[in-house]
């Protein structure tokens, strides 16, 4: 057990900090014959890239991954796949000003006394840089469910109070904050502005999709694919809560209206949202996840320094004004991540399929 | 690794089908040393217990529990402490006329097609029965956590749309529906009654609070405290989201409305609900746990059975009108046992913690 | 991950002390669909149980086992299997005058220091009882390898300097010594006979062979098949070294000797012990285990006291004077389990077995 | 769960291949606090490093380490700890007359039918290459033991039946072969030389000690001190055999030889090898470590190529004749690797313990 690794057969370790040379991963459990492409696994880590428009960070970073090992001849072999992402953009002198304090809503407090040390320059290892690493993770997971027809697909609910209401895939992937709505876009669009323009911040909520994923995986009780994909997306940088299906609002309806019937087709409905009793029931799996307002406002805080005194904080420097937006890549790749995993364990959980792949 | 494990080092592994002869668990972990009172497990199991009142099945479990090992002279010995609860009301033939039909919103038609094989008594392993031994692993869990003041409650937050404004964990604590506001038990204990006359089921909210963790809970990235939080919840029977500290409402809101100011007295504001970072930062940690409404209705639902023949389904039998009532136990558990854990993994992350044990 | 759990996928978690209620296992990761006989399992515990000619401990233990759980109509359901053995033969009273004594080349003594506890009664948890749990997890592991053909089996190789020369697993089979050599075995029951006629205990090896395990089984680097035998043999009471096909022997060859070379027809010796590379090679895997003598002996012996003052330690009681027997059946039910393990770890290690299992 | 990772909460996971870009590790669960040398890490590779000597492959590598994460200001912050070592050697051509053929003694034959994958390139994921990660590792295990005294040293014991008798690990770290015994040094060498003129090769025993381990290390029943032990040996590239204390003899002794009398001042002798029922008792954990001789020979041999064809392997290229001597440094950084981790486990395992960290 690594508290830096995620995923049982299927998984990898994360490592760096946002101002160290690099930061990267170790994915195993990767099968082998697999084609490998890092076009691939760059396409996804470009659309994670900060700086690339007004609704993200100006920091610009390449993101240029690089492939260490595990790979022959453009095919997994079976062996760990080590990726590395250079840090290119380490401006340390940038958080100079606040080096003794905690920023409000960031994890500097709670590392300083977890740990009894104070990696000062912005964040360390609780920057959402490290996600960075997931999405290259998730691009090799989305490779193997790739050969099974398995889809994965993301893009913004909600922004603020603006809710989308027409849910567009297609649309999400060439929106600039990949709203899933083309007719909350816009609105979504100037509420970040608004946020960004008066030194604060937006939260946002992601909607993430897994479309054709088989009957049956998952394996209760505590590896089920609900309960996997509430600790992946919990895991990224500022989510506060998780809902699978109707989430919230089943706690509010009447078993008559939350029962999914069943037909020859399928399901009448897709309440439970793809999942029951932890595995997964054929339909689309659906989750949304929430992610707070950015901490790094622009506005004084009051805070303590690391000797208990009090102090204002004031921020400069460069921020996402609304999270969600990268942050939704970053549970995309997590839930290609948790379905690939559950993909290799189910695997083995019949003794049909053990003889499929043994019996000569 | 076992699917049916929880926990890195203070950990349980849970066995048992609703009919089957016995349930129970392994839990192993527990620090030698520790008194073991069998009566307050007892309790804890009895606050669970099925068929106390009218809002709840009228299934009668005992639910006793036994001590299998692990306890000599009423002292944890430092070896695995195993806990049987034996099965004393299978009735299986309450079953027999959907012996073949999946009940929709149940597990039943995801185990069929995962597994290959049909036990169709009342849910097997998919059954709520199997939370009984993690409520008996998280008194455990208690038992260690009040060595240091660390206490953990719980109770209902809302019951469909009548939410709770007043929390009082002391209300709760003698509340027939464990409801934490008073004001609002009489409303909630009514759209229950409603819910069941109607033949039908509601769905509810439970409120987990920690209390008094210490600062530095929790193991970033992958075993983060709220990430260990949302798949310990999510994995209970039923629960469709979760929410940590202001949870969804966070989504909405502005950063400078989000961010918990600090003071030398410690966070103006909990909005965070404890953790940041996923780390626990000294106040109170805050779950909220939305479980659906009951899918056992009584009322004739459509449904296929395993030969993918069209019918229609006609449960009898007695089942819980609000599983978040009963599910409020099993959640406050899943804490205890969260908190246990990391309290155990965080001991070595300092070299200073370190020398403390070893040093003479 | 539990200390007392061991297996990543097909795997076991073990409870029980010598002295407690009852022993026994939860057995998970057993693929669903599979025949389970009570009966196989409780032949198996009868190889392994105490009491049944003199070259065994006279103490009588029943070992019935009980399943509890995950088992349907005769079938794995694919839940986890729990099995308890009752303690019928607890004679606490026997221990009462070595109390407070540490028994040389016993395990009471750090027990005594790692946990604080004093558990005088026969070993506690260190006692080899705990093995019949493993002896019934490992006969559902063979459960699995006979639907693959894959066959485990044992026999004592050499009791002291009396070393085994003709191997025959059947002749093994009807000895009560479990001897692979008829040549042999009246000269090591010789040996066993005057070390306990002389309140004296004596060493033996066990020789344990899988035989037609497909290639390809044990993933390197650290799920090496070679090291998990390894892990999961010097697990057992008593065992001092581990050797993996030539073994010791491999250490004074000249690489000339050592190699096995490849002919069509496979491999033309086989020194390397049927692994290369941690990764089974289709030949006959061969391990032999060293177990150390009984450390209970009837001869006075220096020790101290849980007050480090020296004493005189006279043990009276049962012991096996030699436990490589028993040992013997232990070794080759752990080398089932990790046999069945590696088989489903391996299944999704390669593009096109998983194709297998879930292209239509 | 990594095939590639490597122990509990004090672990690390290994990448790479010997003809790619890179290898290296994450090494995770290190204490915050610690200084970190990276002067020491590079000197515990360079006792592994290849050319040194005559009695060593002549292929060189520089084998520099560089540290991407997890140290700030020259301390360990508790995050992974991430290290490279590039490949700059990579002469793949040497291998092009190999490159169908299985080479007798090697994994070739294993990976190729596991993965389906041929990676021609001198052993790929196989070469001993990768335990310059682990000694790697290793140096920041020891930087953590060296904070309690505790002392991990090694040498050669034996080469070939040339077997040591007088110990001293003092004269180990200057002889060139790391032998243990100045009286057989000599031999030692010439045996390898003769091995090396004849195009052939010799096995070899190395010995590990650990000094000054507290009494209470290892977790019975599955994580018990030994069983790591030879899990973390078995996994080194050539090794067959694994003995504690006394190992290979005890199955030969009489209890009464073998059992170790308890004084006042510790034990009268030292036969467990340091460790009783899987737990440090305080003396010195004793483990031989048994090497076959190196499986690349200059010599031709029968084999077959990937489309089972037979022919004739005739290697060339540079190979240690004697992989014990390398291989003693990496079962060194092993046997850190374990008492680090079991140093942390043991931590939480009594209340009392626990108190000390946490009570104010």
């Amino acid at each position: 057990m690594s508290f830096n690794s995620f995923g049982n057969i299927f998984n990898f370790t994360t490592f760096g900090e946002s101002h160290g040379a690099a930061i990267g991963c170790i994915v195993d459990g990767i099968p082998a014959g697999l084609k490998i492409s890092e076009d691939f696994i760059q396409k996804e880590l470009d659309r994670r890239k900060p700086g690339q428009n007004i609704y993200q960070t100006q920091r610009k970073e390449d993101d240029k991954v690089k492939i260490l090992s595990g790979v022959f001849e453009g095919v997994s072999t079976g062996t760990p796949i080590a990726l590395t992402i250079e840090n290119t953009n380490q401006k340390s002198k940038d958080y100079s000003n606040i080096k003794d304090l905690f920023r409000p809503g960031h994890a500097d407090i709670t590392y300083y006394y977890k740990y009894g040390i104070r990696d000062y320059r912005g964040g360390g290892r609780s920057s959402a840089r490290e996600t960075a690493a997931r999405v290259a993770a998730g691009a090799l997971a989305k490779l193997l469910l790739k050969e099974l027809d398995i889809k994965v697909q993301s893009g913004i609910y909600a922004v603020g109070d603006i809710v989308g209401e027409n849910i567009d895939f297609d649309f999400a992937k060439n929106s600039i904050i990949y709203s899933l709505d083309k007719n909350k876009e816009q609105y979504q669009k100037e509420l970040i502005e608004k946020a960004r323009s008066e030194h604060d911040s937006i939260g946002g909520i992601s909607l993430v999709e897994i479309k054709n994923a088989p009957i049956g995986l998952g394996e209760p009780i505590y590896q089920k694919f609900d309960g996997l994909l509430a600790n992946a997306m919990m895991s990224i940088n500022g989510v506060k809560a998780v809902e699978i299906g109707d989430g919230v609002k089943s706690s509010k309806k009447r078993g008559s209206q939350n029962n999914d019937e069943i037909t020859k087709e399928g399901f009448a409905s897709n309440h439970s949202g793809g999942i029951l009793g932890g595995i997964s029931n054929a339909d689309n799996i659906i989750i949304k996840v929430h992610f707070k307002p950015t901490p790094s406002i622009f506005q004084p805080q009051n805070t303590i320094d690391i000797n208990t005194q009090e102090k204002i904080c004031e921020l400069k420097g460069r921020h996402d004004p609304c999270i969600a937006i990268r942050g939704s890549v970053v549970a995309e790749a997590m839930a290609a991540l948790v379905c690939a995993d559950l993909l290799l364990l189910n695997m083995g959980r019949r003794i049909d399929n053990i003889k499929k792949v043994y019996k000569k």
